[in-house]
């Protein structure tokens, strides 16, 4: 074997130093100089390493086995690995919840991660001796300012726990205290069911909840009365406006909806009273986050007083996920994410068109399609909701017929409407969604196949 | 120079190599192998490097100026790194920000960081269709076993946004909707402003605030009551136990206090309805996070309502945050954070008396040394508020007589007691309670002097 020469050897060393100054450098000076947050980094990495199949997923406050979280399935998914698909499981079609959104935030890990102190935020108080971040006010204007969807310029902005809350901190704001008579809280049908059982359940001496604004359309005699204008409407997705008006009345609009994901946009909204929810924007139900955006000083103290009675301001922990959330959304203008949502939303309500339209029993609501001022195109609808209506006169009980080919609605009556109507929800996961369709399928093609055999 | 032999290089290189191999599984293989978590991880760790003098600190949701945040500095302190004290600054003894405990989770980055991922806890529910984490629920069993504070055994656990929404809540849930008079929300004189304030705005047809406890001792109508009963007590530190009894009388035991850092905790507590609230267990505040701990299984499930039809459900971020919270402090049997907390109370309230001591114009509440079940031994006071006596009979506004000498308290009015008293906090953080010291020095070395002169 030829012997290797010294100069060869001292080439060789020489590299190898420059390698290990290298990786030494990187070690300790670049990014992976990290000291205290290392352990709570690599939790949340291992938690998000746990393999699902795709149908579940763990968390890092999920319950504990064998020293590590385990994976919570999607319905109709179970196995320590949800793996195993539950055979006779009804197709979840009920609530609101999100989820379509969730793949998006595994899809952008990196910028979508929040590494929260210990100390992070201990005070009742921001610097500014208020419950509100302006950075995150400063970042939701800016996220309307991308969407096009709402005029924030001079209005003010404030927190709640979700619309939910919002909700109520707008009637206790702008009912009136010094009438007579309570001021009526009203809603056009079909409407979301909260403004009821919520306004019922904290009703006060200052308002009640008075059902459908028809009833108020002759308001002749000024009675107070603040309207919920839902828009897009739940749960039927159709853009609404204000059917009452006059001095005595206040607007709340309720947006919660308002985003590309479900609805055209035909112009920014720019009313008194708005209600959004992070909820419907990122899909993060669970962090309880919402805004108002408000024209008037004195209704904005007014919420601002409410907020401050019932728990003293919004949880800084949600304030600062929100933050973080709408800084990725931000970082491309919203292009990315609303694309994201919007396509998934559009291609579901052209999958679940496909199946409604080969069946005389069942129907859906039409919306027509519309000019979008962020997509700057006319726009095929997407509704968050889908409002299925059983035509046959029989079928006085849709949700049962429903319910009997294993599928969990929303009845219409929850809406104030007939029960010949259910509310089937398009947001949720994947898989909700593709066993719903599944299920809708089996039971139009054997509506198809009764009418063959009957032929 | 001599030539080195190549079984030296060779060697050498070896070495070198061997080196490099170590290093590159260190980066790959072992802690520093982050992927995704990194940025967010630099990210606070690049904020909580931000010099702030030790009277501030920089928040990851701060103000971003020359593209980092700033430092938010102390009451009293000014300058970019919070170094300028200002000099004519007012002491701000008044609200109860819990800062004494900051230091403590300075002291402890690794164990306290928290990691969130983009797509944790997305939806409305947790697994089991809840708003409440049952890991969460372990927790807080687990922490009142280790301080020995409270009985949770056989009882339910409900959260709320700070004890404040917890307190209004166990209204709704205690007070009879079938009487044909509201129910009385009362407690006894000096009392926590916001039993009335809260009462009075969410005032329905079945609650109204009626003052004192007094007025009811003597309740031969059986008038639906809920008493509050604040042990200790806030503003005063004294541990209480309900005045009023008998059948239509329920009590509600507000024991936001009852941790080793404030008081002797002479027994667990085992009442029907009790309040707590992390703002005063950990320091944190701004979370609003609270929990109470229930007996009958129906005023918890109406409780439970309460929490639904409000907002939800507690945001999954901020139970998220206290689980990470209380984790750290389970780690070590709570030893560490109460011995912290314990020692920084006592001397403080030990240094307040010995200025005040020397006064004849001001007197503090006297409170008995008692045994501690969780310290084992009879302890000294250590109370989250002074409950300051001006004792001259003109000095009738004794918070004027403070803001004369620069000090701001909270009026003692404000807890329906009489204006000679003036409650001054003693939980915030180190910089407010040294400047707190300097101006009652001031204050009563001036008294003092006066007295001399006067001789």
């Amino acid at each position: 074997m030829a012997k290797i020469p010294s100069s060869c050897y001292a080439l060789c060393l020489s590299a190898s130093i420059v390698i290990n100054i290298l990786l030494l450098t990187r070690q300790y000076w670049g990014w992976n100089q990290l000291s205290w947050s290392q352990t709570a980094a690599a939790e949340a990495e291992a938690v998000a390493s746990i393999s699902c199949s795709g149908h579940g997923r763990a968390f890092l406050d999920g319950m504990i086995v064998d020293g590590k979280p385990v994976c919570e399935c999607n319905t109709c998914y179970q196995g320590p690995d949800c793996s195993e698909f539950i055979s006779d499981c009804a197709a979840n079609a009920d609530g609101g919840d999100p989820l379509f959104l969730e793949p998006f935030w595994m899809l952008h890990p990196a910028s979508s991660a929040l590494l929260v102190a210990g100390w992070h935020r201990m005070s009742y108080i921001f610097n500014d001796h208020t419950y509100i971040s302006q950075v995150l006010v400063n970042h939701i204007r800016k996220v309307h300012a991308i969407a096009k969807n709402a005029v924030t310029d001079g209005k003010y902005i404030v927190f709640g726990a979700g619309s939910t809350q919002l909700i109520n901190a707008a009637v206790f704001a702008l009912s009136s205290e010094n009438s007579s008579y309570p001021t009526s809280v009203v809603a056009t049908t079909p409407y979301y069911p909260l403004y009821k059982s919520q306004t019922d359940y904290f009703e006060t001496s200052h308002f009640e909840f008075d059902g459908d604004t028809s009833l108020f359309k002759n308001n002749s005699e000024g009675l107070d009365v603040i309207e919920f204008v839902t828009s897009p409407n739940n749960p039927d997705g159709h853009l609404r406006k204000a059917v009452l008006q006059g001095p005595s009345v206040r607007t709340v609009y309720d947006h919660a909806y308002y985003w590309p994901y479900f609805t055209a946009l035909p112009a920014p909204v720019d009313e008194d009273v708005m209600i959004f929810t992070i909820s419907k924007l990122t899909g993060h139900a669970g962090s309880r986050f919402g805004w108002a955006i408000i024209k008037d000083e004195d209704v904005y103290e007014r919420m601002v007083t409410y907020m401050s009675q019932a728990e003293m301001g919004v949880s800084r922990d949600a304030q600062l996920r929100a933050l973080k959330l709408l800084d990725v959304m931000l970082k491309d203008d919203g292009r990315e994410i609303f694309d994201f949502g919007y396509k998934r939303m559009t291609d579901r309500w052209k999958r679940l068109n496909q199946i409604i339209s080969l069946s005389k029993r069942f129907n859906l609501q039409e919306i027509s399609p519309q000019y979008c001022n962020f997509l700057n195109k006319i726009r095929e609808p997407s509704p968050a909701y889908a409002w299925l209506k059983c035509e046959r006169e029989q079928d006085t009980n849709c949700t049962a017929v429903l319910r009997a080919a294993n599928i969990i609605g929303r009845e219409g009556r929850v809406f104030n409407a007939d029960s010949h109507h259910v509310r089937l929800s398009l947001l949720r996961s994947q898989d909700d969604f593709e066993l719903l369709l599944y299920r809708l399928n089996e039971l139009v093609t054997r509506e198809y196949g009764a009418y063959h055999q009957s032929m």
